[in-house]
């Protein structure tokens, strides 16, 4: 569907961190590498949220620590609907049935569920044709591990996406409502570091542990925090710089 | 009831560690510390599994994290019926009884789970007592912050401990049966790290998950792993560490 090549429309620098907007045909993403990058080094990809974009600071904040924590290449694409990409008018009333029913207290689950399905069913074959062309690029070729890293809708796409890439060796899937992943999930069997937090007020506890057993990976780590949805705790972003540096056979540097 | 003061029995050194034997009255312990010890530093209480005792190597690999990942003092104390400690009849009876019940395959749970009960009500006190004659020394001191680390009966012990001693305010827990400790567990507020195996053959997974559910801390996180009862992995050994660093302030080392 894109056989198009990458092309890089802006390049910036700062802080030992190169950050390059591409384009894959339609499907704009951004390409954050390391300055000093003669070496060939491991490539994460990474999932925003639902109504976020790719450089959304949950992006750049973990693209920051994955570059300089463990030395990666990180690369994020917009998904459907989100981010410089247009929404069609599927995308807008989907949009506009979730915001209803949250300002009326009424289930948000079933509309995000059927919604980011249908954006997860787009973008797989999006983030599969993108991994091709990162893969031509010299400083990652197509040797190296691939690892991934999603939130919220970007778990959506997630699990179906490294159930059928193989290139994916590792991921990070903070929890979402599984309630159409688990099939998915059972084919996954690379270690996997799924975040949950415990007192999420959205997605039901016993739903998101759920699909963690479901994964049928031999490793597989649990982090389940006390908090609401978005607390999250931060040192989260930490233990998945680790983790990839554990899979991939990187070293961690000593916080400053 | 231990009103004597800590006595050092022998005292060796390696590897930037001190490693000092110890006895408070009948408890005999060992404390590590750094060498290179001029300014005071934090301390972390650690208990041995069932069967187990203070220089098991699941204490002292953890010990020499703690030690040089982050400057900590690291104390363990056997047990009671444990280590170099006399076994009273009642212990004969309970470890007969235990072997007799796993090799008859008849359910361990209720005999470890009065078993490590008894040894608490006798270890609680033994252990606030310890406490009080560490902190006499110059280089820990009464000011610092203290942890605790605990694995099976050592969770046992750990969990009444932790919520009667105001000095401990962090805690790493490695699951046990927990029917007995939810009570405790309600009046525990500090912040816990809690080990479970999500494929524990002896520990049913959901006690485990109610056993992290009844802690009162406002930061919590429980890591959940795949694989059965004995196979934690060994890289939350080093969260332990970077746990406690986190808390108390501690910068980690990057791993050479």
């Amino acid at each position: 569907m894109h056989s198009d090549s990458l092309q890089f429309t802006a390049a910036t620098s700062a802080n030992g961190i190169v950050e390059r907007d591409f384009t894959l045909g339609e499907v704009p993403g951004v390409l954050w590498s390391p300055v000093s990058g003669a070496e060939r080094a491991p490539l994460v990809l990474m999932g925003h949220g639902g109504g976020g974009h790719k450089k959304h600071p949950a992006m750049t904040g973990r693209a920051q620590r994955l570059v300089t924590g463990c030395g990666c290449h990180v690369a994020v694409i917009d998904a459907p609907g989100h981010g410089d990409r247009p929404r069609t008018a599927y995308d807008e009333q989907e949009v506009a049935e979730l915001r209803r029913a949250q300002a009326a207290g009424e289930p948000e689950g079933p509309i995000v569920v059927r919604y980011n399905a249908r954006l997860a069913e787009l973008a797989v074959p999006e983030w599969r044709a993108v991994l091709d062309a990162l893969q031509q690029c010299p400083e990652i070729g197509a040797e190296g591990p691939v690892g991934y890293v999603g939130i919220g809708l970007g778990t959506a796409i997630g699990v179906p996406l490294v159930a059928v890439e193989p290139r994916i060796r590792a991921a990070v899937l903070v929890a979402t409502w599984p309630d159409v992943l688990i099939e998915a999930a059972r084919q996954i069997t690379v270690p996997i570091e799924y975040d949950l937090q415990w007192d999420d007020e959205r997605v039901p506890r016993e739903a998101g542990l759920a699909l963690f057993d479901a994964f049928a990976s031999q490793e597989k780590t649990l982090h389940a925090n006390a908090g609401k949805h978005l607390e999250l705790p931060r040192f989260e972003a930490d233990s998945a710089v680790r983790f990839f540096a554990r899979h991939f056979g990187r070293a961690v540097p000593s916080p400053a």
